[in-house]
């Protein structure tokens, strides 16, 4: 049964989550002025999901419960089912100038379902079973669900175990009968506070390291689990509500460090437990299929930079000269670059288990341009939205009886134009570009799903260089072609 | 009926199509050193036709004598034919180091298959037909095709009708009852002289100028027609016969200048005669869908540099060195993103009339960058190469009794490379980022189907920034939203 | 005789300059924790002025006075000079992450001493014994002055009299015999309101113009003078008192809208008023002056954001890494080519009239790549700084009494190394790539002294390409070389 | 005393040089068609020196002599020595395309100068006093010398001493009391083959392998001396004598591999012999001083691909059009970005023993955008040439009674403009972006004095990081700042 955006947040107001933001403990993850705007987020993809004109592009039919189901819930079966997410995280990207927050979520799931699948064949566990019934609960409650890998990991450069402190990789730290207790955090946690469940995966762990070896389902009012609410750049001025300073009101993102002081995770919830070897794989996985994601999600925040700048430079009188029009093509060709590339990496797909991936090469590739493009594009927004950007008043002294009319005087460029519009477009791009909304459009574009270096490396192993090294040889008439 | 590549270049060889290279004319377009390689490059694709191991890749059924037929003459009609399109003209460029030398006359097959069918239902023409008719002896005679669209153009800042000289546009000095006849031009005809028949298409005319807009099949041979065939830089190595030198002594690719001195075109081939509306459509259509090409062929070439760049590595001691992987992978991320952006636009076509054809701003975006990636991935290329590849002894020193020891002596670097071979790669690699295989690789990647800025406008004029622009003051709360 | 420091905040504190934040009038420009920073940043430059291991570089002899001055107030008469300019730009960019807010005013003067002088010659005036009656004052009482030429400038496709409100470009709206009555505004006025005097200049006026073709110097504290202080993103961090989270607690930038609201400015103290022709060689000028500054304070930024990145990495484990290093490298080289330009263009400069000012076309040249390289030295750092950098728990998580110790704990790296010291130079990253600091250190790099675009044609004039098209068509033998 | 041009060219001609080209043993390195034109650009700058107009910026006063001497062979001693070479390397580097070749023996005379000074000092060695007599005998006689530094160095993973062949680096064989034997070979020879001497520098070397660390000055006709000449792309368009075709007839550069089959050097001539420590300097010193120059050489040569481009938008009509201008701007853009690094690392140089020297960061700086932006140069200049430029027909072809008219009518444009010039420039651009020109323009500009790799890690030594770290952490106030 599918939720309205409403119920969702009521669900979430009532669920008990454990959220601190500077210092103090928040009564629910929703309703305050800095936390409302990503919680609306997430709520507009359960929105999005029963609209008319979207619900077909949100939603596909569950297999486990024959219903209508959250397309951020779903296995993928198809390359149809990719191509579609390109689009659906886009238009979400797009329609909120964040995205859609239930993306990890929904790239654990589909990893978990390949990975259980191959443990379970080769160690003869259940963990599959064990998944399945955990999935057909999502479905029948279409919880959103978080994806929990990144640990805080100390020293870059040693693994779990050569830690100066062991928790800092989640750990199994007692083991009993009927379940594990967890310790650690996972840090980096995109909207968790407003999930349902997480779905807690391990990073990479070898031989010996059978404790950090853990992946499991854990609701996000687990007792000893709560949320150090992370700041960004600009965030007081929700506080202030001032919502013409903040740029984007409506909508926002959110990150936290997820604290698990021992939580304890039943065994029907446990889906890998010691088995070492499979780690990499989940990362693998896990890592791609979030890599390709960017493809859609951020190309949407990218036309909402297009339309912002285009916008700014209609209300500055020179949309039509020849070089502003070059930079508004370049944005779009930076833009439908990394689209493309999505839309490449779902179009040559293929089956792994009974889950449809993307190609794993084109993932890689996807996520690193998107660690480049979008500043280029940013730059761009900025040279075309102009000085004003960055030397705006404040909505205060626009509101203020008498400097109001000074502020409307100086900030008026055509007839025609608002100059309280002009202000509020320049507060999109200045929130976009430098302000709360660089964080994930720049940063966590950087950042997410790993650096650009993981990327490197994987998309390095992907391509295989000894049949281009034999070709070339051959085409040169090498004796040893 | 499928011919073999001999078969193939016997045709070429006997068909009495005048070249000129030099000031003299050739005895036929195969034989000559020079031109050998491009015409043995596109029996290559004749070859692959029938191997077992690519016949499948390289042919489809004919829907106008339902036998297997050469994909470099089919319509497409599926998603399907477009991303199998990638991955042939890739394949070929692989093979070849060249490409596929008959996309041309494939996109001009598909223009003219759906402007055709739009101007007989507008002005009740019958060139529809016409064009089945003859594509249907193109399928059973298994034709190679060149795509014949641009005119010298003298003074860029004029239009055909405003040229001191009218013939800079090809054009109609007669009109006869059973046909016209042609004066004029064509540039940059890749691959013509070794081309059964030339597709000739028209740029963009105005009214007034009926006499430029004409469209027709017209036989290599025709009398009249003649080739003034390009140098390239490094071309009279292969007169020398010096192998070794030449770097890709097998295939190669070849450009001419078609001129038209006064040939005359019986009316059953002529596909488009004075309509000048539709100027534009041929223009957009054939310039759109070879841009779309270049994501496969440059993309099968610039494997090919990275194969080389491996090999050299390889043998120079330093494969394994941080550094040399990084700029291998960003060789090869460059190389995957432009293969992506061509997928997609396969991904996301659609179909008009009974055409299927590429995502049109999809397309400009794979040329776009195909106008940049190749000259980075060349010069990363380089980098690896080492100052060796330009400094190389020449194979004449090396067959030299005496010197070719010496030669051996300093060419050395480990254990178990020839030192021929390390020769042999470099050469390769000088080809292809700075001798005659750089004027495809590189300089018909930044003009082929059209200057850079003829993808910016189009690219520019596909996406419709309105929306965009609502959808950013939706968000930002304009009162004008 | 110059002032101390705390002699210079005070006189500031004192001064009776108005200034509106978020829609409240400040006491004084300087105690407000959001104004104090940046007042401390101007502040810095007159405590090295005085300090013994800096004094040599900030200070050179007034010729006026005789009489050690700030350098910031000197008019420049030897290549030294400027050479010097870039040393101490990049070294108070470096002290204080933020740089010399005093630059705006020294151009202002310099730009100033030439254009008095040549109106003088060409009409008989008499401006430049009237700028340098003020400039002995400067020197005199070792003022900071501000650089004051940017109108609100409303539809940029227009000029000052084609405007919707003749306001919008700052204006004479009366003459009297003793002086003129200016109304406008300047915008985008870095640290004038923490400065004792303004330089009014104008933007190019054509004939007709003549009411906004004014240049003069106006006290701050002139009645009807008021700034509206600009917002940056994170600034109420500042007034929160987290100096954690700020990033940069000691230092800042701050720009206002400065409206003159009829304000007097008396006849001694105007240095231009009605000439048009020479607005354009003020601007011409003045902006050249500033964009060649750029090359060191930008610099000086840069410094900090190596300085930091390195120490992350170190922090985190992976400064030996290969690819760290190469980062680091490339960070190294961005900056160093900014430097450069900056440095060649004081070698280069030459005499106009008695002042000695940087090469021109290198002066486009430094702004250019400072328009560019920071986003790319901030993306390095951002890569190095790691995800972390993006969702770091609050100060206020950090001091509380229980969470404090699991901030520590999961913020821990590497033995030896405090947590504490991390999230310090995280936030100081976070400032200077997405935070207030990139307000300055990436969008006032794009737009300060003019768009990009201004660069670009003022470049393409510096250059005559004449001699260099002679030149290319005798190498090639042209009948016309 | 002086030599003319024709006077240098005799010199060559007569020396009794040993010279292999494609397998035959050249009569003399100057006559034929493909030596003369690098021959020819070496007696330019004996041709400047003597010139009016350019003798005062080629010449200098010898301290040795007393008289006028070559700047290329003079010893730095002053800032505006550094600041004179930017200049009249460029200039040369404009008046030829292609550049001052005897910059590498100008970087090795004043390389040696410092490190011999210092191993006397350490050693009580003479070689100052041996170099000095050399010097003045240089001065003297007008010598052109080349600078061999770069072994044939077989693995690049491996020492001098652990190749499969221990001539792979050059060595000495023998000891004589008189002298050494010399064997094994100097490759990239720039213009080495019409030089009166070689002075000949070794790679870094370590404790044993005492037989690699010579340093000496050669003459170019000494017995067992000789050179292996390259190939470069297009280089027998020289020996056809198409002169059109050739792009740039009267210039040109030349390489070779340089072979020491067992060459005596008489002790006087030496100026190191085994002080291992030393050749580190060498490397550093010859190798960052000529990174230095290619900021003056190789802005010469992109000043004439400017002019080139500029000159076929002219004829093409284009000229005018925002896009144009633009693409011309951004190739200023990075040119005088290439020449401002070469002109700071003068300003900023020092002396090092009696030797001013250039900064050693900024002339690694210079040297890594070298090996960027003459690609992007090359790209934008064949951006604007047009697909043309690649499809020229042959100069046969115009030269040919009856097509010759046909070319002359397909290569027309504009009124005034002649089909031929249009032609000749067009080669010449080709010659530069992939003819023979773009081996020195693009992959010299890469290579030489070293990969960028070499210039990465000296920039890297270069610049102290630990005081930015610890002013980054003063900054954000850390506890161990």
């Amino acid at each position: 049964m599918l939720m309205t955006a409403d119920q969702y947040l009521d669900s979430i107001r009532t669920r008990g989550i454990a959220v601190w933001f500077r210092g103090e403990k928040l009564p629910n993850p929703v309703d305050h002025p800095v936390t409302f705007p990503p919680a609306n987020c997430l709520a507009e993809t359960y929105r999005m999901a029963l609209a008319p004109d979207t619900r077909d592009l949100l939603t596909g039919r569950s297999p486990l419960t024959g219903e209508a189901t959250n397309v951020a819930n779903l296995l993928w079966t198809s390359r149809e089912d990719l191509l579609k997410r390109m689009e659906w995280e886009r238009l979400v990207g797009r329609r909120t100038a964040r995205g859609a927050l239930r993306s990890p979520g929904l790239d654990a799931l589909n990893a978990l379902a390949i990975v259980t699948r191959r443990v379970d064949r080769a160690r003869g566990t259940e963990y599959r079973a064990r998944f399945d019934a955990f999935l057909r609960a999502v479905h029948e409650h279409d919880w959103a669900l978080s994806g929990a890998m990144t640990d805080p990991r100390g020293d870059r450069s040693r693994g779990p175990s050569q830690q100066i402190d062991p928790d800092l990789y989640l750990r199994v730290v007692a083991r009993r009968r009927d379940g594990v207790v967890l310790r650690g955090a996972k840090a980096h946690q995109t909207s968790a506070c407003h999930s349902h469940w997480h779905l807690v995966l391990p990073l990479g762990c070898r031989e010996g390291e059978e404790d950090w070896a853990i992946a499991a389902a854990v609701p996000s009012n687990a007792p000893g689990l709560f949320h150090l609410y992370s700041r960004q750049p600009g965030d007081d001025r929700r506080t202030e509500r001032a919502d013409l300073d903040v740029g984007l009101p409506d909508f926002g993102g959110c990150e936290s460090l997820l604290v698990f002081d021992d939580v304890f995770v039943p065994n029907e919830r446990i889906f890998l437990n010691g088995e070492t070897p499979w780690t990499r794989d989940l990362v693998h996985y896990f890592g791609s299929f979030h890599r390709h994601c960017y493809g859609g999600c951020k190309v949407g925040i990218a036309d909402v930079l297009i339309g912002a700048a285009a916008a700014v430079a209609e209300m500055h009188g020179v949309l039509d000269r020849p070089i502003v029009q070059d930079k508004l093509t370049e944005m779009v060709h930076l833009t439908e670059t990394m689209y493309a590339c999505g839309v490449a990496a779902s179009a040559l797909g293929r089956m792994e288990e009974d889950v449809f991936i993307p190609d794993l090469a084109l993932a890689q590739v996807t996520k690193l341009n998107v660690t480049r493009f979008p500043f280029e594009i940013a730059r761009l927004a900025a040279d075309l939205a102009g000085g004003t950007m960055t030397t705006l008043p404040a909505e205060g002294d626009l509101r203020h009886p008498e400097l109001g009319k000074l502020v409307r005087k100086f900030m008026a460029t055509r007839a025609g134009v608002d100059p309280e519009d002009r202000m509020r477009i320049l507060r999109l791009l200045e929130f976009l570009t430098h302000g709360m909304g660089s964080t994930y459009f720049l940063h966590e574009s950087l950042h997410g799903a790993g650096a650009p270096e993981a990327m490197r490396i994987t998309l390095r192993k992907e391509i295989d260089l000894a049949p281009l090294v034999a070709n070339a040889k051959a085409l040169a008439r090498c004796a040893d072609a």
